[in-house]
């Protein structure tokens, strides 16, 4: 049995280096440098070319290297009996937490007024709001949404939440679907951590985003389709929007002729929110290695039919 | 009695309005349209022109603006019976440590490798050190550095602190004086809050900043007096150190000719970790303004004999 390992936009050398570490009899191949493609029956898989997997015909499971599945689920050329797992790891919500305290501190203390008057050798001091007077919605609160209200409210900001039914925390106010007007009304800083289902992709267009008060701030930190970019751009240019913080895009990488590389308003993060260390989930996808060859049930297998 | 409002580098128009909403009676001149500098018994200041305060023969108190008063001490033509007074407000301090935490991760997620890619269009992830792997040592523990150090502490961090006197902490590792090398030889990360005295003054030098660890970054946060500029800028140019955030100068504003402006390594932000709410200090400055009528003690009183 041979291990497929799959990485695009990641280095694949410390993942490598973990696997051996556990167990240096491990075969493992890593794409493109395949050579026996009828041995792979484990796949660890971060943004695989598309239509890849059907060339594996003895293929059994795919790993995904992060919490995310979409990347996976989105092809549909995979066959049906490849199950695919994906990565629960505490430290990713920790992590997506931290990304998130920093970039809503970055925003109340105007870092990209900051960044863009360096450039241009400006001294110039802006009046900052503090984080006790900063209403944060948060549209999404499943394992990763709440992890960032706690923390957020942890740090003294007024936190909201909005989701499709009614949440209980001392944290965070929680709004309902149908309350969606009245919770993105008084949003000084929108962060977007809501799963990618037909219902929630492309609702962050010009309509809804509209309603959030003049000048405020957006954080993507959940998928590009969430975004409609170019609706973005025209709240910015047009002055609704103060600023974005953008760890996610349509196409990743972001294409060069990308609007958003150069526009003032915008910080880029190259989807870099949470990142798994190889070394802390080396063990859940290696006891998955083992329970293939032993006919095991898998540790944290996705069901395939659900949308997320 | 008249009050003369000082402000060079920051806004003077909400200060002047705090003051008139509080007492619309208040005879205030702000500086440089003074028409009465007899009149004048009580200035609010922040940064005056060095020799300004000579020219008010009946000048009685100067109040700081902020909680720092060197920018008034600094100044030797004071009159010795003018009383110096400066900002006692917890919003303050909570203000820093909030600017310390988001420069902290700015700094472990790489921020400043992000932002220099925005400027090329560059997609490329780097791996982040994780808060609760990251020792972040604190250069003073006044009312500031404890401060930060427990606001990183509940944030995760490692933190230590150096200061004269062992501090007793749940949030920090105490070094003192004399442990000075013990201290710097394993941060990740400096954040300098010390008082700028002679022992402290340029205390941010090559010899000193050689101590840390390869790849270190820095966080000034305190005075520009503390860094030798030239030090850092070569430090980061021989990649001994990796990055610096500056709040503070030598100089200030920093002179359009200055090698940070430039430097990829360095973020610069212009004095703004934490900036006076004049809504939220009108009470205490204007207590006193009535004390110096009454004859009354003044509020938050400087000792000028002392160093800081």
């Amino acid at each position: 049995m041979s291990i497929l390992l799959v990485c695009q936009h990641r280095e694949s050398e410390s993942w490598y280096a973990a696997f051996k570490e556990k167990n240096p009899d491990l075969d493992i191949q890593v794409y493109p440098d395949v050579d026996d493609a009828e041995g792979i029956e484990f796949a660890i898989s971060w943004r695989h070319p598309e239509g890849l997997y059907k060339d594996f015909p003895n293929l059994k499971v795919i790993a995904s290297m992060g919490a995310g599945v979409h990347h996976v689920l989105k092809d549909k050329t995979i066959p049906e009996d490849v199950e695919i797992t994906r990565i629960v790891d505490e430290n990713l919500t920790r992590d997506m937490s931290d990304f998130a305290l920093l970039n809503t501190l970055f925003h109340i203390r105007n870092y990209n007024f900051y960044i863009g008057n360096q450039q241009e050798k400006e001294w110039e001091t802006k009046a900052y709001q503090q984080p006790q007077k900063t209403k944060v919605g948060i549209l999404g609160l499943g394992v990763l949404g709440r992890a960032v209200a706690e923390k957020l409210h942890k740090n003294n900001f007024q936190v909201s939440g909005w989701s499709k039914s009614k949440k209980k925390s001392d944290a965070f106010e929680s709004y309902t679907a149908d309350q969606f007007d009245d919770f993105i009304a008084e949003r000084d800083i929108l962060i977007c951590l809501l799963p990618l289902t037909e219902d929630t992709e492309g609702i962050l267009n010009y309509k809804n985003l509209k309603k959030l008060p003049r000048g405020a701030k957006l954080i993507n930190l959940a998928r590009g389709q969430h975004l409609v970019e170019n609706d973005l751009i025209q709240l910015l240019d047009e002055g609704h929007l103060e600023s974005a913080i953008l760890d996610v895009f349509q196409e990743e990488p972001l294409p060069k002729e990308s609007q958003f590389w150069a526009h003032p308003k915008v910080l880029i993060t190259p989807h870099v929110a949470s990142m798994t260390d190889p070394q802390s989930v080396v063990d859940q996808i290696y006891t998955n290695i083992q329970n293939v060859k032993s006919g095991k049930a898998l540790l944290n297998r996705v069901d395939r039919s659900k949308k997320y």
